[in-house]
């Protein structure tokens, strides 16, 4: 895995299925949104999440916190940025902003912590490679964003 | 597996997640009641679909048609008969009729056939007494509704 | 709104649909469990929310945190207890465990903030009957558990 | 509406979230799409299915039939080929092929159909300019593919 990766920014466009009715994407829609900003994240530092199953790492979600600005409406272009703010040997976590891609509107601000398990669900140290090129690419949250 | 089963009745209401911004439920989430109408059919006849996964059986969708009477929203009570139309020895077909339960107004019919596939995701015949409970249940698509 | 209601609890069980490939429930999935727990919180004060949007009031949720202790699988039996734990002219927030029926454990306790909104999106205070049934039926987070 | 179109292709990549326990993409994530196929069908006449909701066009599904070939896995790319087979005053009927795009391998085939109702949910033939617009880019069904 090379990389210099600080921020990755994903782009998807809402998709009809992702509204309610009122007229909005679904709160809980968002979450699947930073997952996808965090798949884009790990790839850009080399390999894939995907390939990184494949060799036994399992990263699982350990707590989330949500803050909502503005809604997005189906069609809308949408931005994610993504930053991995800490990482320990068995740790991590992110930070996300979804933005409307044409506004450049804060619509969510989010936090993921994730933990790494086997594939018994048990807590696990990450390969030491894989550590390495994540510790190369933290951002610190306090970076005054 | 015990049984005599023809037709099993599954309870629901509508979840906030389910609508969209037509303000009905989004087409696709009746497939999703649909496999719900499935997992309790299969429980009725003795066994969980949970157990046989754990006893390696597994059955993967292969064809759906869904035909959209009138909408379902928000909070409606919802109930899904379910019926087994068809059975082989690694093939079976499922058709459902999706209602509003407080008026009893049909929302939607359906069928899904399925096959049987072992963890490799190879066609392979279902267990025999797995089978011989399914055939005992069998009330074919012909009966005249 | 008549009422007296400190906790409700919710029951469902997972479906095939809300688990991913790690084999357990898909994280963004509790959100959806949690608002089916404030369905069930309002409708046992005397009024649904499906009501409360048709007399033009919108909850919007505005913020979320979510910790996940345990994994919830397919066809587990899930409690929701759900308690409403302050409320203000527009805003409320309520606080959720989830909880494997069968075992007691605890699988996910999350909180959310709502803020009330009129038909176009803008914050506008509860109506004063809506307020004084939640009012009685607020239990500050703090009490200890 | 400008146009001379007679099948869009559309791009992604399949979501964690979109996994079942199976290791696969659950059957109904399918359905959702195939709304992007037709999303970017109409996009690609000239005028947004959002553009076309907001002047009081609502298309909704009433038929579904999907055959499954092969399946999805977390992570691939998938591409949706998509084509409208019929049109009339008030209904269309398209037809999708989604395929892996790194190898070509057909997953799925599938047709929805479709009806023009009106805001209150009543069948409500189309305007005449989208019409016109959307005939121009038949293509049937029985051109042996």
């Amino acid at each position: 895995m090379p990389a210099m990766v600080s921020e990755t920014i994903s782009e998807l466009r809402v998709r009809y299925a992702e509204t309610d009715q009122m007229g909005v994407v679904y709160h809980a829609n968002y979450l699947v949104w930073c997952e996808l900003g965090r798949t884009d994240f790990i790839r850009a530092l080399g390999k894939s999440y995907a390939e990184l199953e494949r060799e036994g790492v399992r990263l699982a979600v350990s707590d989330v916190t949500m803050r909502f600005h503005a809604a997005a409406r189906y069609d809308d272009p949408i931005r994610v940025h993504t930053r991995l703010t800490a990482i320990g040997s068995r740790r991590l976590a992110f930070a996300y902003r979804v933005v409307r891609a044409d506004t450049d509107t804060l619509l969510v601000s989010a936090t993921t912590a994730l933990v790494s398990i086997d594939m018994t669900g048990r807590l696990a140290a990450m390969p030491q490679d894989v550590r390495a090129v994540l510790e190369a690419a933290v951002l610190p949250a306090d970076d005054g964003r």
